[in-house]
């Protein structure tokens, strides 16, 4: 496929994770938010990811990628070591400790887009600098739809480039005690509205096991995650789940406030698939079948019958 | 009307809660499980209270029941003190510690049921003792349909009176803490299937703010919670949800899942009036067509749009 079919840009990080839970240790696995994302947006629409690693980057870990039909024109590889995470999941698996980090080649990180990208009609902004975030944004031509995610680190050491950021964007993603943090509101529903007033058209508020909640200034949304026996792995859900809900609402090609519930149930479901396995391993083999019978169980699970 | 018209008992604790949230000071305000289930139940169906008082019990709390057409014939009034109960909220709502409780005239109660009640179709064991439930159950005639309530308590005091309380209810209502604390299962899926593997037919998994869950053998069904801006006092709040819910099912007088699903979201729409404000004053002046107006912006509110 030609750069010119990418429907959908991700631009986030990518990365060597070493996870240990209560059952396993995972030494250096494919990990990043542009990973995931890209990962689970691509059973929808034709994304293109944009990122760095370094020489020593994994040629499986790309040519995974090219078997899920990832568009990589906009992945860098530069002389340095890829980028490097380490963390610790409590027995509760929501409960996570930093080891390390190692920026490494993403410390000079420079999202450049290729042509093709430019026009990209969706653009989904992972977590990174709001700074990067702006700079990508000011390489598009026109994107009917752009989603950032955020966190706690840049609301403290960024704040005005964050502020910024969320002027420009169609929706901001970010989970429950962020949104707490970002607007000093505690009740989610006041914070929603506090983002609102600053200009995205939707805010939509993470809460991991409990589900997400979209705002828009006269509607909310409400949706519990998709229920799992065995989480093995949650590092990358919020990725995993804001990609598959970009990539959704990508093939749909329509951004009505309908046509983006419907895509964040698709990115619930996707990410459900995720977390049960370590790195990208529960997206390998994945059809999407797969995802319309889990789907199907959900609206299930999810009627009120009144 | 008569005592023989009664369709739901609810056996609980009547009690004067004096309450502290950040913004707020309460003194000795109408509380206790069987207040909050039984003014939510009213609503649906005549309901049957059955508790003890002490003779300090004020007659406005009693007229307040009677206005509710809650009927009385199983409400002890005998002499000695109320039960009382102190605690304080953090900011957040979520996290309360209790300063005190005196059980008082609590401390030796012993449900009498009154001869209309035994025959009911319909009971709630809210939050007591679990022998005293299975007193309570030992004196029913034939119930269509039991749900009882506990809490960690029973659990680390009483675990062999509860597992033999457990055997003879349809459902068991708990909190996600005391699930994965009473099985020992961190997955909630896996909890619920240790508690049905018991007997009940159902387990019911209340997360706060984050809604319920309800599990069956074959099914699980999900549903958050009602968004609120303004949450003035939780106290309750579960017991609201619990006595709204065995409302409506006896309204409806129908015990099938779709049933059960339908009467949980009447429980959780009526219970996040109750927690809009102190003790029950959210159900004072509360008309069905408020109740039915927030059901359908619920609805509204969780459709997936898939």
């Amino acid at each position: 496929m030609s750069v010119s079919e990418v429907k959908l840009v991700v631009v986030g990080s990518l990365g060597l994770d070493t996870i240990e839970t209560a059952r396993e240790q995972r030494f250096e696995i494919l990990g990043g938010s542009a990973s995931f994302a890209c990962a689970a947006a691509s059973f929808f629409a034709k994304t293109g990811m944009v990122g760095v690693v370094g020489d020593d980057f994994p040629v499986e870990h790309r040519a995974l990628f090219e078997r899920m039909q990832i568009d990589l024109h906009g992945l860098q590889q530069v002389p340095g070591k890829t980028f490097r995470w380490s963390g610790v999941y409590e027995v509760d698996m929501n409960t996570r400790h930093t080891r390390s980090t190692d920026l490494n080649v993403f410390a000079d990180f420079s999202p450049a887009l290729p042509d093709g990208y430019r026009e990209a009609p969706y653009v989904f902004l992972a977590n990174i600098h709001p700074a990067l975030q702006s700079h990508v944004l000011d390489q598009m031509t026109k994107p009917r739809f752009v989603a950032a995610d955020t966190m706690d680190l840049w609301i403290n050491t960024a704040r005005a480039e964050l502020a910024a950021l969320v002027k420009r964007v169609d929706l901001l993603l970010l989970n429950d005690s962020e949104a707490r943090h970002y607007t000093g509101q505690h009740s989610l529903i006041r914070a929603a509205h506090a983002i609102l007033e600053q200009g995205p058209r939707y805010v939509m508020v993470k809460k991991g096991e409990h589900g997400a909640m979209l705002f828009s200034r006269e509607h909310i949304a409400l949706m519990p995650a998709f229920p799992l026996s065995d989480v093995l792995d949650p590092t990358g859900a919020g990725d995993s789940f804001a990609g598959g809900f970009m990539g959704a609402l990508a093939e749909l090609d329509h951004a009505s406030e309908r046509a983006i519930r419907r895509a964040m149930a698709y990115g619930n479901i996707v990410a459900s698939f995720g977390v049960e396995a370590f790195s990208l391993e529960g997206y390998q083999g994945l059809e999407r079948e797969q995802i319309e019978a889990r789907m199907a169980l959900f609206r299930e699970m999810t009627e009120l019958h009144v």
